[in-house]
């Protein structure tokens, strides 16, 4: 059982600045995100693109943003559960949470933060009708660990940046990446579909196209897939590969979340947003994207106030007879949990003579 | 009279991002401040400190942060009145303001946002019985054009950080610079005191401690100062000056904004937070550590947030048929008004062969 005092569903943006706020309160947090890596959209979706509305950057790479981000929360050493979604919230008679992960890893908090954006990424599946058969049998829908596919073949289908980069990235780590789309365009960063090209030049990619995945091979595992070649059924052929990876878009789900009891509007939790960004579960509150109240504006810098706000009130839950005296970061300095501290240079006191 | 959809009052971090976010919406921003340039704290207390708050920095020097803001909000042309406190509000009959400062520059806005931090700053004044006497005839208690200083004597009173840095900076303009503390010690940052150290034995400034300015002698202008050395009468004596800059600090008050018939609570102005963060006088907002309201925190974070909300509502104000649509930064980019354009790169689609 992992043990902390915020357990922060969704590790985005605002997820990961939770992580400071609570850390100047001195409190622990853990993150679970059903994508590989931290970051949500921004790392997953358009690490690459700029971001001009982040107050004080008049223009960030949405990674660069994450990576600052991590940077910044590292004192206060969060916890991460990744790859896996939260699943079940049970309420303890001490008003403390047990959540459960679809892989069964289990969380006991004394706060719920549901900070999950538009929700978990489930992805676009392609119309194949045993590819659910397959499913961590060589069929994945998402690169968790690059190293899963070293020295071994790989399929991938689509015709987007995800098909894309993925093919340049397992290029050099997969005995063999065969990129197949059912367009012969693809639609991506120039310099994605140039380097794709180039890496097919090298032998490195093989391309077919325009041709599409129809059927799935194996006994007890992925064994060949059937490639239809030009729409057409007479052109079917099979290859053989050890993995096989449609990358074909993530689209948002509430999901399980939405399961959980509380208030639901517009496929977004509702908070009461007087106050501390509460849902009307005592002890879970929901900041970022994923929440909705009057007025709502689903921006990165409103889930920073939004988890700024809702700390103050996880504190004061978790320590009712304490009263926090704010201190601003340039008096009091940054006092991480690994023992680092940053501060503002001091004034001396000091005679001119 | 200057023309303008939403008058910021108060040129701190707040308020230049509100100059961003009415931007993406098309409104055109102008901004009053009482400092001599923006930034507000940030740029005039404490310009070389870190802020570790700010989400995505993990460490910045406030005055780096007032410089961004200030190149994330040029495409959208912002106007300054600077060095002017904003004095009258009068409400036109046809729901618009004009704010007029206390040296009568008058403003006409459609909106009002309030973004005064702790209030206007008002500087501590040394104990001179005829010190008013000569304000404007070479008394003056904060440098706002350091070029109106060249080539004359100037005698500054301080030992803080900014009778120090003031003393630095004017020792190569000036054709003269005394610096008087009433203690032989300063307090400030190690490098301006060795600094002064330096400058004054190469002779650039005259320093004179323990000692304080008692009086002030000129017929229609300020000519000579009395010094009190060593806190004793007997060792008085005269010096000529063009200037006397006394530096003892500014404190923050509220000020005329408190005469505007908005409703005040703890020295800070009251809104509805649930909604827009407007005032009880309709179309007057009041964002950032100006305003309080349940559970406030006066952090620069909150007052981006607040901004934004804000905004919004203006435009619904202004525009009360017009349906607007928020576009991401990332996907619709940042059209400047001065014919700028900032947009992520485009995809494109493209056959690989």
């Amino acid at each position: 059982m992992i043990e902390t005092d915020i357990l922060i569903i969704g590790a985005g943006p605002t997820g990961l600045f939770t992580v400071f706020e609570a850390g100047l309160l001195k409190l622990k947090c853990h993150l679970i995100d059903g994508l590989p890596q931290p970051g949500g959209q921004l790392a997953e979706l358009y690490p690459k693109k700029p971001i001009y509305d982040i107050p004080g950057y008049p223009e960030v790479l949405a990674g660069d943003l994450v990576d600052n981000l991590m940077e910044q929360i590292k004192p206060f050493e969060p916890g991460f559960t990744l790859g896996e979604r939260a699943q079940d919230l049970e309420k303890l008679d001490d008003g403390t949470f047990i959540v459960t992960t679809d892989e069964g890893t289990k969380h006991h908090a004394k706060v719920v933060a549901i900070a999950g954006g538009l929700g978990s990424f489930e992805p676009r599946k392609p119309p194949i009708s045993n590819l659910a058969d397959y499913e961590k049998k060589g069929v994945s829908y998402m690169v968790k660990n690059p190293e899963d596919y070293r020295d071994q073949s790989v399929v991938i289908a689509g015709g987007g940046d995800s098909a894309l980069d993925w093919s340049i990235y397992l290029a050099d780590i997969a005995s063999e990446v065969t990129l197949i789309h059912r367009r012969n365009e693809f639609r991506g960063a120039l310099e994605s579909v140039d380097r794709v090209k180039e890496l097919k030049d090298l032998g490195k990619i093989k391309l077919i196209t325009p041709a599409e995945v129809v059927g799935i091979e194996g006994e007890s595992q992925l064994e060949s897939l059937v490639i239809r070649k030009n729409n057409n059924p007479e052109e079917d052929f099979k290859i053989e590969t050890d993995h096989f990876i449609p990358l074909f878009g993530l689209s948002p789900k509430l999901g399980p979340i939405s399961k959980w009891g509380l208030e639901i509007e517009k496929n977004a939790i509702k908070v009461d947003n007087s106050l501390d960004y509460q849902t009307n579960v005592p002890g879970v509150y929901a900041i970022g994207d994923v929440n909705t109240y009057p007025g709502k504006l689903k921006l990165i810098l409103c889930g920073f106030h939004e988890a700024t706000m809702m700390c103050q009130s996880a504190y004061q839950r978790i320590f009712p007879d304490k009263r926090y005296v704010m201190k601003y970061t340039t008096v009091g300095g940054v006092t991480g949990f690994d023992g680092s501290k940053k501060e503002a240079p001091k004034a001396v006191v000091k005679a001119i003579d």
